[in-house]
């Protein structure tokens, strides 16, 4: 398979047509942005661990029952995946507090919450990527209520399958950001990437962040915990 | 019935203690704030209007299976109120976009919707008042599930009535805030207040506003758009 005229290049990804309309080619970059684009790096490496992790991620979760736009990974940064739409909501699950939830509501990092708690946020660069719930989304058409419960019951599935996981890895899954998209005959599947750019992730002894939090509040050690996440999801 | 102690200074209102543990009296001002209290001024006879058509809309509530904090009127400005403790969330119904709804997510106003939308915001000034959705809410604890979903209802509810009520005095009813209490035995009531400083309502037949986005954003006629309310809704 190979890339045809590059269709889109977003912060972290570029994406490729390929010679079959249902089929793209996603290419991950080393680039890292923070705070809606204000913060921008390299973290050397992350494309690679990123594009090897999500894969990884995918076929765990498709194996528990969760569809994905995973096909085949073509390379170390590539990979190929179904065409779809991406719905314009971004679904974070919380399991702990921590991030801008713990700052909107004047709470400290760390409280575990009884129950996950769901959140979307209207995926607009320009507005910020403001949070939303469903009746905006539905008053806006940015889904459809079966849509949206769909989306719902997806991303509680993937957080129990998630959690577990990585608790077996001794790391903590604090919190993920999914995206979803919808495939031509109207599927809702599981889409972009979940990788430590996507997930907050802490050592379960040490406390230690394993994730883009150690780019985006400069705590150094960036690239040495991207590889960290990497070795204990390949087991190596 | 008389005041005791004053309990409580809020942007527009008093509250005082009475002889009756279980009773409060609220004192409405004159004075008007906006934009998290940044923007201040007086707004003359609107503490009266405020009072008057509060519990105008709180009996009329009341009559349509709607519990209020709703006691007895003293006075021109003074009215007594059911104690209760409010619950930490502003309950925001939304007919037709405006207002934050058309800043955040980058719409024009008057957009129409098919159904009514709902959202809380977490009182809490030093935060902003930011936006929450039921999963965060319960997170916190700031309210219980069937609170949530009590809420919810009689928002809605409100909303029935209150659209109707104001389509009969050639006005309509873009969108209100609802704030709600909890007595000493723990029910849910409606509490604090209806009024032009709560609700965006434009004549339907000129698109005229007759609420407080008139001194939100400098329209000048603020107390005129008050008295026209009252007017209609006293039908004088």
């Amino acid at each position: 398979m190979q890339k045809k005229e590059q269709l889109y290049e977003g912060k972290a990804k570029k994406v490729f047509a390929t010679d079959d309309p249902n089929l793209y080619i996603v290419d991950y970059k080393d680039d890292a942005t923070a705070f809606n684009g204000q913060k921008k790096g390299q973290i050397a490496g992350k494309g690679v661990i990123n594009n090897v992790m999500s894969n990884h991620m995918f076929q765990l979760l498709e194996q528990q029952g969760v569809p994905t736009h995973f096909v085949e990974q073509l390379s170390e940064r590539e990979t190929v995946v179904k065409k779809v739409s991406i719905v314009p909501l971004e679904v974070i699950i919380r399991n702990i507090s921590a991030g801008s939830f713990a700052k909107r509501y004047g709470v400290e990092e760390g409280i575990v919450f009884k129950a996950p708690t769901i959140e979307f946020s209207y995926k607009n660069d320009d507005l910020g990527d403001p949070l939303i719930n469903d009746y905006h989304a539905l008053a806006l058409g940015l889904a459809t209520e079966d849509e949206i419960n769909e989306i719902k019951a997806m991303a509680f599935k993937v957080n129990e399958v998630m959690k577990d996981y990585f608790d077996h890895l001794n790391v903590t899954l604090v919190d993920f950001k999914l995206e979803f998209g919808k495939t031509p005959d109207g599927k809702i599947i599981l889409a972009d990437e979940i990788s430590p750019d996507t997930c907050r992730l802490w050592d379960k002894t040490t406390g230690e962040k394993l994730d883009k939090d150690r780019f985006r509040r400069d705590l150094g050690g960036v690239e040495e915990a991207y590889q960290e996440i990497m070795r204990r999801v390949m087991g190596k």
